[in-house]
């Protein structure tokens, strides 16, 4: 594995977070083949265009596929789709991997790795949790607003008992992504990330979209602020139950960065402006079962979710 | 008390509930007396045009008042409007009251007797529990869609040690009433009536509100069904705690009424559709006020309070 900027990535699924760090790749040299369903001919035409706090950056010509069919086979395959499209990850993954393809899944949710574990095994999963704010703005056009941190770290399967990556190989990704000016770094508690992130998606995510509104609003309403701390606790009294050690006083630190952090509207809500199917059962159902499984009410998110259910089967043009 | 049916009718709020039961009662040739708002010039040059599932009748013409003051004193004053014009109530009775009228509330929610009670004493006040499908489609018009049932029963304050309405008086409405075609019976229990009623209003109000949808498509959703079981249970547990012994099986029966029942967008929705405040503090604030007095803990009710109070922040015109 050494010269790992030398290796060969593939983004599949050019939206925000992988048109973001797709984008910060290839423009520092590493070669890049992206998957897109739905932009490819704009991209191919116009180039991928992301605009971030700091800077904007045009990269043209993108080497940008509308299958993976036709895709070389890479040694880095970082998954960037909604877990709603995750049904397709297996004929996608199939064409672009080879045996020793290691594969990145920044999503957001709980087990979100499992269904790409299922085709490489466990121990060439890497799971990412990506801290930021960012949309795809049209199509080719990523806009990344506020945060962009990244913290990566080995998966062990839905009971932790599956053989890890090696935490070498972790490491040298993250060389590789610093050096492309992604804020990245690795934790040997993935879990523990995830529970972290869930803290914040789903009081955020399920709020903003089933109110039709933005974090800042939420935030400056006294009733849905209390009520914002009380989901993130149930979340928490889950991720403690199952052995994921977060202090009350993430609460906080996340409600404070919320504060200071541009008003968004959540990928959930974006989702659902465009009538897209909700990832509810990454960052909600798989949540609620582990709660369930250990015995923990966690009434609030529960509620969230059966809204949500409702909103995803009468507003969304396509089921999942 | 005699000939009670000789007795002067004033209706406070010509709206679905005000247009329906003053709307009988006139037919019936009660001398009855209509303050109305907004309708008040349609009302006098169209008549009021009410529409049940059994019939269509129109009274023209009819006794209809923009404002109290210009109305006669009356012996029974039937309050039919929002809770959340109750501000308005003190001068809107006083030009109508003399020092034998009964009142009579027919307002959803807990206490909604009490600024009635302020005015004339808890011993002249009579609360009404409507179960009953109806709305304003237009002004002067009112559609009566299914059920219609009203629970009369004395009010005793907010503690229930108020001196309370003498029985012989109710009876008196309820027989007046009956000969007027409304289906109207007496209880000693309003409480009990009261909290039966909000074991509906809470999850339907809310829900159709914030997921903007009717009954109907709620309850043929598995899961918004199972959440609707799940908070009538926690109000249930509020009342129970109260000391009003509503058996479990309430549940079963209001969900089998509403699947019986035409789709109704409820008057919360209708409400938040037409941008008017939400009648949150009877439904919402004071049986949750009531619940935590008592040591009861009702998450899935205050999270729809929480988010009935964002919406009525960010959506309605006026401000409550």
């Amino acid at each position: 594995m050494a010269n790992f900027k030398h290796q060969r990535y593939a983004i599949v699924g050019t939206g925000a977070v992988g048109g973001l760090y797709g984008g910060l790749l290839a423009r520092a040299g590493i070669e890049t083949h992206f998957y897109s369903r739905s932009d490819v001919s704009v991209i191919a035409k116009h180039g991928l265009h992301v605009q971030t706090p700091h800077e904007a950056f045009a990269l043209k010509p993108v080497n940008v596929y509308s299958s993976t069919r036709k895709m070389p086979p890479c040694d880095v395959v970082v998954v960037c789709l909604k877990t709603t499209a995750n049904t397709e990850l297996a004929s996608l993954l199939k064409p672009i991997i080879h045996d020793r393809t290691i594969v990145v899944v920044l999503q957001n949710g709980l087990f979100v790795e499992e269904d790409a574990a299922a085709i490489v095994g466990t121990e060439r999963v890497v799971g990412g949790v990506c801290f930021l704010c960012a949309a795809k703005t049209a199509p080719g056009k990523i806009a990344h607003q506020d945060f962009g941190r990244v913290v990566l770290g080995p998966y062990r399967g839905v009971r932790g008992d599956q053989p890890a990556i090696a935490n070498e190989v972790i490491n040298e990704i993250v060389q590789t992504w610093s050096s492309a000016q992604i804020a990245v770094t690795a934790t040997d508690d993935l879990l523990t990330e995830r529970w972290k992130k869930l803290m914040w998606n789903i009081p955020f995510n399920g709020l903003t979209c089933i109110l039709q509104t933005d974090t800042k609003s939420l935030l400056s309403h006294a009733s849905a602020r209390s009520l914002i701390f009380d989901i993130m606790e149930e979340v928490r009294s889950a991720a403690v139950a199952s052995g994921c050690p977060i202090p009350e006083s993430h609460r906080d630190r996340l409600v404070a960065d919320t504060d200071h952090m541009v008003p968004y509207a959540s990928s959930m809500y974006l989702d659902f402006q465009a009538r897209r199917p909700l990832e509810i059962d990454a960052i909600y159902r798989r949540p609620v079962q582990v709660a369930n499984q250990h015995g923990v009410d966690i009434p609030r998110v529960t509620l969230l979710m059966n809204q949500l259910e409702f909103l995803n089967q009468h507003h969304c043009r396509s089921k999942t």
